[in-house]
């Protein structure tokens, strides 16, 4: 029976993101499934082309609000015990990333939040119709509260 | 922890829904959940308004298509050892109805097929999403290949 060995978790920051964190622990438990995670920045201007689009959370920016979404990031792959070969920051349009990488990475499935919110707020739910238009594999959208 | 207590099965009859019905199977092992599932009749004209828009499986009818819509709909519910109370042969528009039935069997989790063809072929596609942008549970989608 066909099962999920591979969960590529697209998280942002917000508040409501806590109950999708929370979920992809009880999915990686469920299916003693390997876990990846991305974050995409997309709101702030790439501020040195050298660092590529995918963004070692370990080198040294200059940047500090790269930086902050450096610790950020860090602190939720420590969180939740990532190892670094799995850990994608990655700089460019949400969607676009998220698809790349779960093919990079061959994950069987992305886990992505989704908001009913209307107006900026409803960016990441869109995010999450757009990565189930194109991506190849299953994609499980938790709704955020 | 939160996890999934009730599953929400969406399907057609299609010849690659057979990987989603096999994912289900998956899902509730590992949840060790409830599941329910639905069929929505949209390809024929309503027979009878005395059916209601939700169909008794059991209930003898006259119109040759809807007696073999309830025999598919049996036997994939026999397949997946489904209660009678959580089988749901609908008539009427597919997201609408799943979203309903959703809300009224407080499903934690919709899951439901995705195909990422084009044209009519693209319907089921384009039910995940409408489900997605209007139900409150999580939804689950698997690429139909």
């Amino acid at each position: 029976m066909q099962s999920y060995e591979h969960i590529l978790l697209a998280v942002d920051y917000s508040q409501e993101s806590s109950s999708l964190i929370e979920k992809a622990q009880v999915m990686v438990e469920r299916f003693q499934a390997k876990l990846s995670v991305i974050h995409v920045i997309d709101a702030i201007p790439m501020p040195d082309t050298s660092y590529g689009t995918v963004i070692d959370v370990n080198q040294e920016v200059d940047d500090p609000l790269l930086a902050a979404e450096q610790m950020k990031f860090k602190e939720l792959c420590q969180q939740l015990q990532i190892n670094p070969a799995e850990q994608w920051l990655v700089w460019g349009i949400p969607a676009t990333e998220i698809i790349n990488v779960a093919k990079h990475v061959q994950a069987d499935v992305v886990l992505i939040g989704y908001r009913h919110h209307h107006g900026l707020a409803a960016l990441f739910g869109n995010n999450a119709a757009e990565v189930m238009r194109h991506v190849q594999c299953d994609v499980w959208t938790v709704t955020l509260r």
